[in-house]
């Protein structure tokens, strides 16, 4: 088999066969094939598209190229859920706890990651003493017996998604979707899920800016993982505004904890109940997606989701007193109010705009090596519908230094766009995408 | 500017600008510029095209990539010609002398390469004494007291185009006409020519399989050379039966002699008179290619070509007796016929088989360390249209091997199609291209 032939074939628009794809990823793995000609094969595949079984053999070929985590130890359905990016995102915290109290394991393998703010990781140790350190053994023990616990990503999962995509970033061939769909799959199956529930964000602060788009890449995300025996679903959700009202670690964790505790913010807390819900339905613990909401938000109401968060801080050496007392997070120094410049409704955040404010602030990594700052970010008080008088508070930043305050205040101010004529608030949930079909809200 | 940038824009189907393209290709030269980020162009290429401008200007990026010769110390315009490839093309032999008895200087650098048989210097050098060494102001001395001269290329030309086509080469890019069109034309330029004929090859035994496409090539070449201000025209020639009957070194020479004495084949002698007509015509030793091909005729029926042929030699340190006397020429041990095994017309002769024969014979080069027999090669009796009998001589193998020629019989015998129903003999013009239009016959 030759590297130039399969070039030549997608080229001219042919198939490319289950052996050619693993023989590629394989020996690209390897690095007997160079990246000039991976190259070439990505932007052919740019203008000759891939079919579903040629992306279901490419992401299954990915994972084959590294570790795959085994979860078989830990009893039941292990459901994953993916979200592909956004700003003030922090479903993680309020999904795990909530899903695990309703009896679905969440065997959660996380990662720090460069963002505006840090990963769930970085988050969770906003409570004092909190660790991911543990043994593969423990892991599994904490979740078959607590049902919950989050563990650091060690593992060389999907080394082949890793050179593929860093080689995609350089040449421009990163918008196909196959290629982005494989890769986000690719890393998923490596981590051991059975099954697998799909947020897909689309609008201003997300990847995907087009709402058709974000349908695409969700359907060919169930469809690899339904080709690899996968129960997987996606639903497409707004990402015009940020998420709730916190952007920050600290902050963010402390926004769960009040959704935890049903007093979250509409968006985030209804987020949270529709991907809860189908990883309830996907984890065998409901039949229907609507029996499954009825129980999750029972969970909230009785204390039971609270509870099992406090479980989780405790079982990985944090401090759940912080659960009751969030005042003991790390705090800012400065916390000044953003001041609305004219009067109107709110018609547009640009959710990036916001994201690379709390950047500036420090709640985020630009590099590997940056430290986070977990007390700083920003909370919003104004989302898109809403009327705003002039001089009103629109957002509080919380910094550590008067000179980012300032920036991110002008940042903030910019990202607001204020109207005169009366604005919808957003939908959320655009629509669900299953191995049925799409059905657009 | 960000080559990253050029590749998203090519890709998106946007025109690069004149600036893009230079820093593109300087940037690669110094190595500045990575192949996988090349190879993504050159694909995004192959689907988007480039348009007049760009072809240009990526030609004239290459000629600039490198050394430039200098030919203004040569009176005259200096006409190059090139030909596509194929198999048993002597026309550089005849053409030279005959258009530089005419009074257009004939300055030509020539190369030894790869393939069936050997370059324009390797069949020279069949001449007892040949050489292509001297220096420069010997070699313009020469073109302009004798009207001719053959050098050996020694210059770095258009360096950009050995990488960019090395890398084509691996990466599936080759098949595109600006890119071919250009790596052609910006050798030619590179080499000092003024004015530019081209014999673009179709058929079986040509690069160009497909008329239409050879068609297209010459017209990208034509614009290019139109673009840079060379005039430039090009002759569409059959290339579905090796031309002439001789395909090896020198073999070809003898060939070349009978041709300039007026006894040689008709498609060699016809294609010849086309293209040195064409060649005054551009170098302003005729107003007419009718004139220009009279001027010519009279040039072999006087003699005044065959003589200039041995003054070339006898310039260059070879032994001039060869022309009157070919039988000094290097002779093959073993001279064999191939035999008919069927009786019919000929409807086919792959010029590619025949030319992988004389190869096996070893008549060309494999790698450049390959050694090439002078003496060996075939010669055929027959040609599309011929009536042949089951018997009769085909062809006639010179090998120095009984094995080998043993090979190349089945080689030879393989490559003809011979059929009952009368076929008519091919048209060796297929057509001009010049900056007016495309003229096909």
């Amino acid at each position: 088999m030759r590297m130039y032939d399969l070039i030549m074939k997608k080229r001219n628009g042919e198939e490319l066969t289950t052996e050619e794809i693993n023989y590629f990823i394989q020996e690209y793995t390897k690095g007997e094939i160079p990246d000039y000609q991976v190259s070439a094969l990505m932007m052919a595949i740019y203008f000759q598209k891939m079919n579903k079984r040629e992306t279901a053999d490419l992401t299954k070929a990915m994972v084959d190229s590294g570790e795959i985590i085994d979860l078989s130890a830990i009893e039941g359905v292990k459901v994953d859920k993916h979200s592909t990016g956004g700003v003030g995102d922090t479903t993680t915290l309020i999904l795990g706890p909530i899903v695990a109290a309703a009896g679905a394991p969440v065997a959660k393998m996380s990662g720090r990651g460069l963002g505006h703010t840090g990963g769930t990781i970085d988050k969770l140790e906003s409570f004092e003493g909190f660790s991911v350190d543990m043994s593969v053994e423990r892991f599994i023990q904490n979740v078959n017996e607590k049902k919950i616990a989050i563990g650091g990503q060690t593992a060389n999962l999907a080394p082949a998604d890793k050179k593929l995509y860093a080689l995609r970033d350089v040449t421009a061939t990163v918008d196909n979707m196959s290629l982005i769909a494989s890769s986000i799959m690719s890393k998923k199956i490596a981590s051991g899920a059975d099954a697998i529930v799909l947020d897909v964000k689309t609008g201003s602060g997300a990847f995907m800016k087009n709402e058709d788009d974000a349908f695409a890449l969700a359907k060919e995300m169930v469809d690899i993982g339904t080709h690899i025996g996968r129960n997987t679903i996606a639903v497409i959700t707004d990402m015009d505004q940020p998420l709730g009202f916190a952007v920050g670690n600290a902050l963010e964790v402390k926004e769960a904890i009040d959704t935890l505790k049903g007093k979250g913010p509409k968006d985030l807390t209804e987020l949270c109940l529709t991907l809860g819900a189908h990883m309830l339905v996907l984890g065998e613990k409901a039949n229907t997606v609507e029996e499954a909401r009825r129980v999750l938000e029972e969970i909230i109401a009785s204390g039971k989701g609270i509870n099992k968060l406090k479980e989780l801080v405790k079982a990985q050496g944090g401090n759940e007193e912080f659960v009751e007392n969030p005042s003991l997070f790390p705090t800012a120094s400065i916390v000044e109010p953003v001041l609305a410049n004219e009067e109107g409704y709110v018609k547009g955040i640009k959710a990036d705009d916001i994201g690379r404010a709390a950047l500036v602030l420090g709640a985020g990594r630009e590099t590997k090596e940056s430290e986070i700052d977990l007390s700083v970010g920003i909370v919003l008080h104004k989302k898109i519908g809403d009327f705003v008088k002039k001089g009103e508070k629109v957002a509080t930043i919380h910094a550590n230094s008067v000179e980012k305050q300032k920036i991110a205040t002008d940042m903030i101010l910019d990202a607001y766009t204020i109207v005169k004529e009366k604005i919808e608030a957003k939908t959320l949930i655009k629509g669900i995408v299953t191995k049925d079909g799409i059905n657009r809200f």
